[in-house]
């Protein structure tokens, strides 16, 4: 019962979030025999100005 | 002094939520002895679109 | 479908996780409807060099 | 640049790990565009002790 | 590669977020030689409705 | 009241947390006038084994 946690700065869009669900679920059925039934898996969207590397803000870069 | 994240698909009205946090940090302080005062807890909206189940997100189920 | 996290500094026993588990999806149960099947809790125990407040690592208090 | 955390009871071997890095790191690339090397994934696997669905602990069932 | 995330109530204003930006990924530079090219930090803002702290929610206090 | 969590490969030493620690809740207090007292800050130190960044398991590379 895998908890998949996909966090990530800017936007997905909805195809790309189904896609993605999709292929990371069969993934972990395939390679661990986790059910797909009991992956949860959520998408957490963050601003660009919420998320810094090399100590800026992305949104100043 | 323990931290609590509840992460759900949907909403909580604020009933809801007060509840929740009032009964959780009852059952930590009565059961494992964490007073209260030092327990935080929040709470994590996602909307359906960024929560798949069984390799689906739950808006297309 | 919640999923519960709760992270503490120092240990609870298998006990105490036992009781916490049952009455916090009980609480989930109860107050939001959701089916305990669905609701996943886990407990990340940390060392107390591990966790600070007010600046200092709780073992050197 | 992708901050994927899987959490979940119970143990993966090395090779289960790196296939899965491999195929997530993968899809997030052909399927989001990000590029491979700012993609970190971290995993977490934890003891059945301290994980519970249905309010049980998953070493109780 | 240090993954740091700061989660509070409330807001803070973009000049915040740039300074805390810089001296976090500063001092695990200096500290911990971590190169701050490598550290990502993620800033999580919520509302005071959704955290609790004694048991009751920040906006009942 | 904010909860920062550090998170990385590899181990760093009391000395370094302790350091960390102190320098991270000054600077939530100094920029966002977060009393240092409710400020909780967690390191959680993986295995190089847990950690892949472009595809590849730290240890692999």
């Amino acid at each position: 019962m895998p908890v998949v946690t996909i966090k990530l700065a800017g936007n997905l869009t909805r195809e790309q979030k189904k896609q993605i669900a999709a292929e990371v679920s069969d993934t972990l059925e395939r390679v661990a025999q986790k059910p797909k039934r009991a992956t949860y898996i959520t998408f957490e969207e963050l601003p660009r100005e919420d998320w810094a590397v090399g100590g800026q803000l992305l949104d100043e870069k």
